[in-house]
């Protein structure tokens, strides 16, 4: 069984104004999302976020977003496919300018917030991307979200000839087709340590766990996307980390 | 003799601003220096502009600045070295994710408004733009003012081993020690096209001009960096090409 | 019966970035709809326009949007009711300190663009936008669409104890209820000089004309919106003006 | 005597990312400087900020800086003494809607940064931004660096008609002239909440304290610039208002 990899959004502060505790997350995981400018960070964070992911041997992922700093790119912003791929290609050729620095490149590309959620029902804005994939980098692969049924996901991304990397949630509940539950609804987010590891650990294995119904879900995953902005989160995050590295 | 090149500002346009006459000035040029979105541009212009240097054959430069779109990167801010290097590494990259999608790469790096000028007489600011050069790739050149002395460039950019190309001026009246005149000055700027073709041809002759006092001044150029925004400049701008294309 | 006026949307450029030509059309209208730096517009734009309304007698309406100056306030933004308050507070008081310092005031408030647009069927943001101008001062009117029947904006708007001014169109076709018809139609904006003066004469007349199906439509508007950035539009602009002062 | 009062930077979150203790520092002070989305804080955290400051019955004061959030209004920028005019009006215009949101106004203006440190050498921008609080109300006073000298100070904003308030600082060294030590030097801050209490003391009562030199230094202020942005400041915070309290 290929191995899960865990996934982080990092990077995040901008200028003065601090966000995450990169230095002590960077460690535990495999995959760093950095943000590109558009939502949060800035040159030199992200230069600094590309140093230390590649100190730790960490994959470095663009996390491109809506233009929109004071709404962190959760806003939805009604732009055109056109100007998607061309704010795309933007953000992953400026983080990617860090990584030749830094003698590396970026591995894949995650989109962030309101134009992550868009992506899984706009084919429209889901080509839009491929397409900035795609005419980036041959091979370049697109992160997104696992379901029990990616067959659409995937026939988009096979006419743009862009590999995907599907990632599930430890800590988010699931609807019965995998899509997140919205954080309106109040068992939308795990609170309980004990329930994401079980979660965590059940996606790692590809065994089924419980959507937000009681119902069995069973998600096909490549990577994990896990938090560690604080003492909480960073203490979940080692547990997951030492179980994973113990199966 | 090797063939003086000329290079202009492009993709000066921002959202529904439109600035400059590309589509005019691109077949005329040799070297097209892209805003990059800190100074002017967006996303979607530079992908265009992009697409029609391409289209012409024009090798395509980063025209990286200050982040200061209102001020048109001409107002001083004061940058760190490290920000600097930052804020170009940041630019350049974002231009270059056009230029792979076009199938090309960005050819050179030319500072723009303060930052250009800030360079002629701050060491620090020099190196730091250098440096953005050469970690983001072997080789890649900065364009910077032709003088009567480039010793100082020179040595900066032999410590940094970053190649120079230097550009001059057509339009322009000089200092005896080839600083261009400042903008303040009345006779700062040249407005008649004969005035202006002849120092262009001096300068791509290698042959001695008329410094603002008068008194000859020579200077070894690899480009000339012309204007081609409205009809009259672009009326010298076809002259001028005609000229050294019959050289 | 109360003779209509005539608004047009002013101070539109930014920086070195020129829009619209302002200093032609000012003399011809009653009303300036000034941009307040989120869509459009910067400190000393707004201060110089201020200057020029005032110059002409012109009365100064604030013009606030979306913050989104790359996509012109044109590209809707998910923003909450509470954002939208206290966006539209900001930019209406940053245009009241060039009207305060010219010794004249903002007298209404007209959205611009994608918020506007999104004021006919939201009334939540319709509430925000109303509760902005009532907790800005006592009175201060909103300008929004004429309709056929405006008792929704009117019971919103009477229920925040704010007046409201009716506008209307000349050059853009009309659904059969008053709604704009959809720019993505092909006949939704008139382009003869003629038609466009008819459809704003019959207007001003408070008598019908006919909708985008030729059926009549009557409208009861105190204002009618006008453009002047071009020659075209300037000639329009002048003979709509004789006309109306010629009644 | 006239009593000491208490002023802090407050306000200064941006977005999602968080600066400062407001909610714990607000009820400890008199005068609430706040940021104006310039180089910090955004529409809502200004409408919020106003609201916390007026539930206290602290006075607002606008803190307008150079545009440039990524460097917090810390970083020199070469504005014209018009855009600065232009930009404090701005600020200040924008802060006072919420304010009269809130059924107050702004009490007085007190620059941010760079553009407050740039005041103290340069006599066209002093003037720019007295012109700016003049031409927004009459009797609108600018808060300044009180220095054992300040006639230059005294004499600009006389010719302006402009009152001047003096502020001063208990945690910074001084210089023999009343100046602030320069951050770059060892000593320029102090550390120890002893050394911080009793220079602050000093200045309230109008007696001498240590220069950075360990000359005395005797200055007349009008109010004290603190700081409660953690639990350190936040306890010499409540030391020193208690003890002026006792005065």
């Amino acid at each position: 069984m290929k191995r899960i990899l865990l996934n982080c959004d990092m990077g995040e502060s901008f200028g003065v104004w601090k966000m995450g505790d990169d230095a002590h997350a960077m460690p535990l995981i495999d995959q760093a999302n950095l943000a590109c400018g558009f939502h949060a960070s800035d040159p030199l964070t992200m230069q600094r976020t590309v140093e230390l992911a590649v100190e730790h041997g960490v994959s470095i992922g663009a996390h491109p977003a809506y233009p929109d700093l004071l709404g962190f790119g959760r806003r939805h912003m009604a732009l055109s496919p056109d100007e998607v791929t061309a704010v795309v290609l933007y953000q992953l050729g400026a983080l990617d300018a860090f990584c030749r620095a830094a003698d590396t490149r970026v591995a894949y590309v995650k989109p962030h917030g309101a134009l992550y959620n868009e992506l899984v029902c706009n084919d429209a804005l889901f080509a839009a991307v491929l397409e900035a994939c795609a005419s980036y980098r041959q091979g370049l692969p697109l992160m997104t979200l696992a379901l029990t049924d990616n067959s659409r996901e995937l026939r988009l991304a096979d006419e743009a000839d862009v590999p995907l990397l599907f990632e599930a949630f430890a800590d988010r509940a699931y609807l019965a087709d995998g899509q997140l539950a919205p954080r309106r609804l109040s068992d939308a987010v795990h609170r309980e340590p004990q329930r994401i590891l079980e979660q965590g650990l059940a996606i790692a294995r590809g065994e089924p766990f419980a959507d937000i119904d009681g119902k069995p879900l069973q998600l096909r995953a490549d990577s994990l996307c896990v938090h560690g902005d604080n003492a909480e989160s960073l203490a979940v995050l080692r547990r997951l980390r030492a179980m994973l590295d113990a199966t």
